[in-house]
């Protein structure tokens, strides 16, 4: 080690104590530890071009264990993607600096602090390189991934289930850095864990790698060129000491809390640092800058010819990802009546056919759920042009990757039963926070599902998923509705959830494919009108029937499809009122009433509020009075009580 | 295996066939293929008593893979635990044979078939043993936990956080039977997994034991012999083909749809069975319960009498505990302007204090939470009497393990901040879906966390919470509500949920302890009324501070605590009405709107429906217009526009 890399690690703690000590809140203990093995990774490693961060064949570094926000940041600092002030407005409201890493932030691939979440979507990261760079060629994608993880990334089933797939698909482009200090924020990690963590991610099929002084930067530094001529996705353990050089060094006292001034002055006086705060010397920047530029420019340089000999072709397809530009397309679809599920297995397909950066997986359910690309096989390290990814009974890791994959420019899309979205719900939370446009295709979407039972029929998931904010949820009938989700999610390119139904729907001449994106419409009414029905999904086809048996017996009233209900919520008050009217509304959707109290009194919704039943689907429908005859009659009971 | 072992094996495949083929519907690739495995662990091993199939000292089974469920009720038939018309019934509504297992049928220890969850509470199960059989003597509690799992079990990171967590405690009491036909319902395991399981759970300190014929119940017997004497919990990995006999047999086409008629005709031959549906013969019934009684008869009279030599403390106790009776008693307790999670604490520990039978963690935020029992250390292998389980940064397993826990008959509680409720979302829904007493506190419950940012402040998880059927969510305002809470779960004793604010709130004398099981009361009100404000948890705070206000500078209102709404909701219709009036009605709680539109309109509630912002609390209040004086601002703007 150098006395400049001394001097700049010392630098690194100061600024991340400094800026914790300033908000008066944060988590200096992997702050101090971690800082030579972050200083390394940046410093000598990393492949980025600080004149073009967003380079896209720049190495990703994620922060795992987003607690570590000061030093990541002072590290950016270093890179001058952030400024002195904005370490200084660290945790403060609309800073560069919020308390966990945020995506909106310059040099921040992703934002973290759910643990696990990190490495799980790192997973994705690399998935991606490893497409991309076989779709174009390694010589204008080609990247590494590497994340920070502490022992509590570790601990979350999200990390492991995310790392049984990267070593199945022998990921040797991604590095996973374990800052190992063997305590979490209750105490000894011990307590919690006494995995051998070298035998568990051996038997994923990763390389691991020890490294037992986690001040030793050039042991670091070899650890990772190891890592990178690895032909399987690595770990390498580094043994930190948790708030080095804190007075509460090693105890899980210095995790998670502001240090005391005493503490600080003789930290800084041990790292050799004026005790004044954000004193940062100039020549530690310069010397920083240059070894990263020093390291960068000319492959920066080589990268640009490299992509100037690439074929037309790909040249216009590299733009078109850079620029996600997409196609859409659905002439020579036809529907009919089938189920939702199918319907959009066919629509996805179409647009895949002419989109080759959306690639997917169905969680082991593909049979069932249908999303799958049909004319590709499984992504792997065989092929890793294929489409599919086989991510096995591992929905959180699926949503997880799915958020690298986005964060990588793909478009993916995951899907099991609608049932298990509760399994991935941390991530979607997140493709909804990070405002990424992954679409999550939940089938089997209502009691309906029938004999697998109540573990298996959603009921209050849909409101589940309509609670997130900034994600659009769609519930189509029929084909026209699903290419009309479509349409608006590659308008809006949001996180959205398609959610589709197990059994067939009627093919519809009323339904719109253009007014998906008003999130309802008028599908169906008499000439006047006096009371409204609203329904979406599968339960439309009978919201059909009664309106038809209605009308036929002389009653006047309106048939709403509500096929997204939070994009509704978003169009015009006009809009809204001239679809809904003021007049008596009533809705049938087999699920939580919750999600439609905005619009109606809980009597006036056919709804599902307990658990579902096994059982044949009329014989269900039967025992929740959810059939034709007692919604018809019910609907007529309340109209004459008026 | 004698001829009678043949024979009776062959009967349960026939079974199992049959019921699915009637039900036309169910999964016949485990049902086949794990036949002779669940018939060795039923036949020769188990310890239960038929006539006392509740004995509290029984060996508990799990089926994880809920999907074999045909399998399972074919040895409840042959326990006589359910009658031939049942497996006629199979999935048909409000049979006792339900398309997956539920735990309302005898001999079903726990609803299973979202996958990983059953292993992972059977590490609950096994903990509870411990426990029990440490607080007692292992001569009145003593037995094992087998748990039957598929590739899919073994995939679900619920699965891997619990059985790190089972291994860390030498929880030698747990046995995974794991079915292994390397398929999974979309083909080949290798393409999602190429783990090595061996490792894989000897990493996690787990014996490992490998059977390679999977029809050879001998080398089964001896492999669940040998994992008996193990000092860790042991994993046998039992080579399995699915669909065994079946033409489709070692395909994934068998895992989840019926058989046709011919397969089921050469099945048939093949297993020298008649083909006549639900044929079995009554030797076979009559050699099964033979060998099932002989073995287990004098264990169970054994067993009565040692527990008659308990010693007088602990006979009652255990009384106790059987009849799950317990003592709450208040006295003592004084609360003071405190965070709600602090008063939780208070009254915790002190209901702790005199009922020995509440045990459990806070995925290691114990230091935040507050949720821990102060007088006790670590549950671990060296003192199985303590009752704070290190769960480590593992929310979902910490769900899924209060579940095994609740159903051995503990109260649980599982801990974490409000935002992660998320993680473990799955098991909250079983344990509600079960109707299991698990008290989970989620605190750091709004906005107001503050600085952590929006990962870590919640918004919409209040709905999720809310949404989901049969659960009671509390969200109190102080210690009188902390107490009142605790009164009403202990009464309901339902899935629980108490919500517990980061930050100080005021003590009040208008907090009512008794009136929380109503979910929602008056707190204070001027002589008339004119409108209605409803608040609960910490912002109850800011709304006593607005009634003050208003009701000084002379208007009329009415301030209403609702620390539970799904409560309130089950009240007359008259005593909702008393206490929201059918005045204006304006709601504040710093969280997703959806919970309260069926209450008021969006426009009334003061709620937040976007991402939280990191920053300082008063800045994020200010920015999301949620102070003192835009609220009042707001509500007299919309009493003017009356």
């Amino acid at each position: 080690m150098t006395e400049i890399d001394k001097k700049i690690i010392s630098n690194i703690r100061g600024l991340s104590i400094d800026m914790i000590n300033k908000a008066n809140s944060g988590h200096p203990g992997i702050a101090l530890g971690a800082a030579p093995i972050l200083y390394t990774l940046f410093a000598k490693v990393l492949k980025i071009s600080r004149e073009n961060p967003k380079w896209i064949s720049r190495d990703r570094f994620i922060l795992s264990a987003g607690h570590g926000s000061s030093l990541l940041y002072s590290l950016l600092f270093y890179l001058d993607y952030l400024k002195l002030d904005d370490l200084k407005n660290f945790r403060s409201l609309n800073s560069k600096t919020p308390g966990h890493p945020e995506i909106e932030t310059l040099g921040v691939e992703m934002s973290t602090g759910p643990l696990g979440q990190g490495i799980a979507s790192s997973v994705g990261f690399a998935i991606a390189e490893k497409y991309l760079s076989n779709y174009f060629n390694d010589d204008v994608i080609n990247y590494k991934t590497y994340c920070l993880v502490g022992d509590g990334d570790l601990e979350e089933g999200v990390a492991l289930e995310a790392m049984s797939i990267a070593g199945n698909l022998a990921l040797n482009n991604l590095i996973v850095l374990y800052d190992s200090n063997e305590v979490t924020l209750d105490g000894s990690l011990y307590n919690s864990s006494i995995d051998n963590i070298e035998l568990k991610v051996k038997s994923m099929n990763w390389n691991y790698i020890f490294v037992k002084d986690g001040e030793n930067i050039l042991d670091i530094e070899n650890a990772i060129k190891e890592a990178k001529r690895s032909d399987k996705p690595v770990l390498i353990e580094i043994r930190t000491v948790i708030g080095r050089y804190s007075l509460l060094q090693g105890t899980h006292k210095v995790h998670g809390a502001p240090l005391t001034e005493e503490d600080i002055e003789q930290l800084k006086e041990k790292l050799d640092l004026r005790n004044q705060e954000f004193s940062v010397s100039k020549e530690t920047i310069d010397e920083f800058q240059k070894m990263v530029d020093d390291r960068n420019d000319y492959v920066y340089e080589n990268w640009l010819k490299k992509k100037d000999i690439l074929d037309d072709k790909l040249k216009i397809e590299l733009d078109d990802f850079i620029n996600k530009k997409y196609d859409l397309n659905f002439e020579g679809l036809s529907g009919e009546d089938e189920a939702v599920r199918v319907a959009n297995s066919k629509v996805l397909n179409l647009i895949a056919k002419e989109n080759p950066f959306i690639i997917g997986g169905s969680a082991d359910l593909r049979e069932s759920t249908k999303a799958s690309i049909t004319d590709s096989g499984y992504f792997n390290k065989d092929n890793y042009k294929n489409r599919n990814i086989a991510y096995g009974i591992r929905e959180h890791a699926m949503g997880a990757i799915s958020n690298g994959l986005a964060l990588s420019g793909l478009i993916p899309f995951a899907s099991t039963f609608l049932s298990f979205s509760d399994y991935l719900k941390p991530s979607i939370r997140l493709s909804a926070l990070m405002n990424q446009f992954v679409i999550y295709i939940f089938t089997h979407d209502s009691i309906t599902v029938g004999e697998d039972g109540p573990t298996h029929q959603p009921v209050e998931q849909l409101v589940s998923l309509r609670s997130i904010p900034n994600l659009d949820v769609y519930r189509p009938n029929d084909i026209n509705e699903v290419i009309g989700a479509y349409k608006a999610m590659f308008k809006r390119r949001k996180a959205s959830c398609l959610v589709a139904s197990r059994n067939k729907t009627k093919l519809k001449n009323e339904t719109q494919i253009k007014l998906v994106e008003k999130g309802g419409y008028i599908l169906k009414e008499t000439k006047d009108v006096d009371f409204v029905i609203i329904s979406c999904g599968e339960e439309l086809d009978l919201a059909v029937d009664i309106f038809d048996d209605l009308s036929s017996k002389g009653y006047n009233l309106r048939l709403v499809s509500m096929p997204s209900l939070n994009i509704f919520k978003e169009q015009s008050e006009e809009y809204q009122k001239s679809v809904l009217t003021d007049k008596e509304k009533f809705v049938i959707e087999f699920s939580s009433s919750m999600s439609w109290t905005s619009i109606t009194d809980e009597k006036h919704i056919f709804s599902v509020n307990s658990f579902g039943k096994s059982g044949k689907v009329k014989d269900i429908l039967e025992y929740f009075n959810l059939t034709h005859d007692t919604i018809e009659k019910e609907i007529l009971k309340m109209l004459n009580e008026r």
